[in-house]
């Protein structure tokens, strides 16, 4: 696996794989990589010939008042995972390489970032949209891989995608989780034990959610109350919000036709986290 | 000359000639051409080996109080031009082609854009940057040129190029003069036969700062009051901004170093045009 750390590196590696007829593809991540992660190296080397991914804590999409100098980080285990799983190249830049001079320049997009978590997060998807398209014009990927934890960052990439006519297949991998349901997030090394024992509730509500929709239940406010009514019979878990959206569009629905996202997020203690359920009548 | 009206046929053509190793050189227009975007088309050919031009008059560029429907348009004309001046393809969308759903994402410059033409335009680099962003992306060029002509545009996406890593290299393009001095530009058709002949005062008031900065003058207000004094002497042209700026940040000067951009906007009647002086000690 090749390690880089310059963007020039970057380029001289993916020029030379296109030479020869390669596919390129990319996994951006912030590191402290666990299971989900690798699911998605694993997804774009399903897709492409060349497995390319990135580790950088992007400090302009965390607020003010958010974790990014205590957001978790160990690149040796992460350089160490990712050779062990199939990565290709991996791209590990510095602040100063991503960001040198002042920045004037920003990707927005609008409307589908002021719900759920961009409702909470001002900037954040602002932040996420300019390091996407920084680091997509970096490798210029024929194909990226984003988690489907993250929903409305998978919805809003898509959308920027589709809006720029940006040259790469956006694809969503599923949520993966640890054995006794929660899903996994490099956040989760802030649980205490009771905490992450309180955590599960996040995906009991979902599985909730999912046992009336098989069931038959059509109504969105329904199937919120369904779920919020879960998440507060736990004492350590507080609301942020609950909401039952069109997966694309993020459009809050009331009446659940071919598909919806319920998506929750929830402070455990002071960590929050993030969950959801993709659901359609196919499932 | 291939002319496409689809971005699909543009993405097919572009894949085409790089699989032979081509370089692509684009020249973005808003059509109804003359020699300043033949001269662009020139240099793109001195720079690449397959040169495309889109012609597109891109609504979002424009203010609710500007010329969009009535900015002048001759299609067939603009063909036999590009054809004539050994373009090899040409890219005319629809405003459904290029913006077929409701657009979310904008890519926006601060700073530099809130001076010079973009204090009278607000919106307007956003709508720049935005289109020639999707170019870039549908056309992946490796070289990219623009008239020097609108010199703030120039600044604003070699900045957006710097920020967002795009894989582009700009190139500018030194303004083309009529035989008379007038700047050339696609709005000189607005202009009546005596309108026409006071817009001569943009260039003569430029010639006059030319004039005193060899001299030796150095200091930023009094080259701008010298080059305001002339365009006031000409009663049909009214100034909107004379300005002495560095040419990369757009900073105003007070003292003139090694470089300054003397940029002016006037409107002569009703027609806003704009010229500049590109002043380097080397000159």
């Amino acid at each position: 696996m090749i390690v880089v750390k310059k963007i020039s590196d970057v380029r001289e590696a993916i020029k030379a794989q296109k030479a020869q007829g390669k596919t390129i593809g990319l996994v951006p991540t912030m590191g402290y990589l666990h299971e989900g992660h690798l699911s998605l190296v694993k997804k774009a080397r399903e897709n492409s010939d060349f497995v390319c991914a990135s580790v950088f804590v992007n400090p302009i999409q965390f607020g003010p008042n958010e974790d990014y100098n205590k957001y978790p980080r160990d690149i040796e285990r992460d350089i160490k995972l990712l050779e062990e799983n199939g990565c290709d190249l991996v791209f590990i830049p510095s602040v100063e390489e991503m960001y040198p001079n002042e920045r004037l320049t920003t990707v927005s997009v609008i409307k589908i970032t002021n719900k759920l978590c961009g409702a909470y997060r001002p900037g954040h998807f602002d932040g996420v949209c300019t390091v996407v398209t920084k680091l997509f014009n970096i490798f210029t990927p024929d194909i990226a891989v984003f988690g489907q934890k993250d929903a409305q960052q998978v919805a809003v990439i898509k959308k920027m995608v589709e809006d720029l006519n940006i040259p790469v297949k956006i694809i969503a991998s599923p949520i993966v989780r640890d054995k006794d349901g929660l899903a996994l997030s490099s956040r989760n090394v802030y649980l205490s034990d009771d905490e992450r024992h309180a955590a599960l509730i996040l995906n009991k509500s979902l599985k909730e959610a999912e046992k009336i929709l098989k069931s038959g239940e059509r109504n969105a406010e329904n199937i919120i109350s369904r779920v919020k009514n879960i998440l507060e019979s736990e004492p350590l878990c507080k609301i942020q919000y609950v909401s039952c959206v069109h997966p694309d569009t993020l459009e809050d629905l009331t009446a659940i036709n071919d598909k919806a996202l319920i998506a929750i997020a929830c402070y455990i203690g002071n960590t929050r986290l993030i969950d959801n359920l993709l659901w359609s009548v196919d499932v």
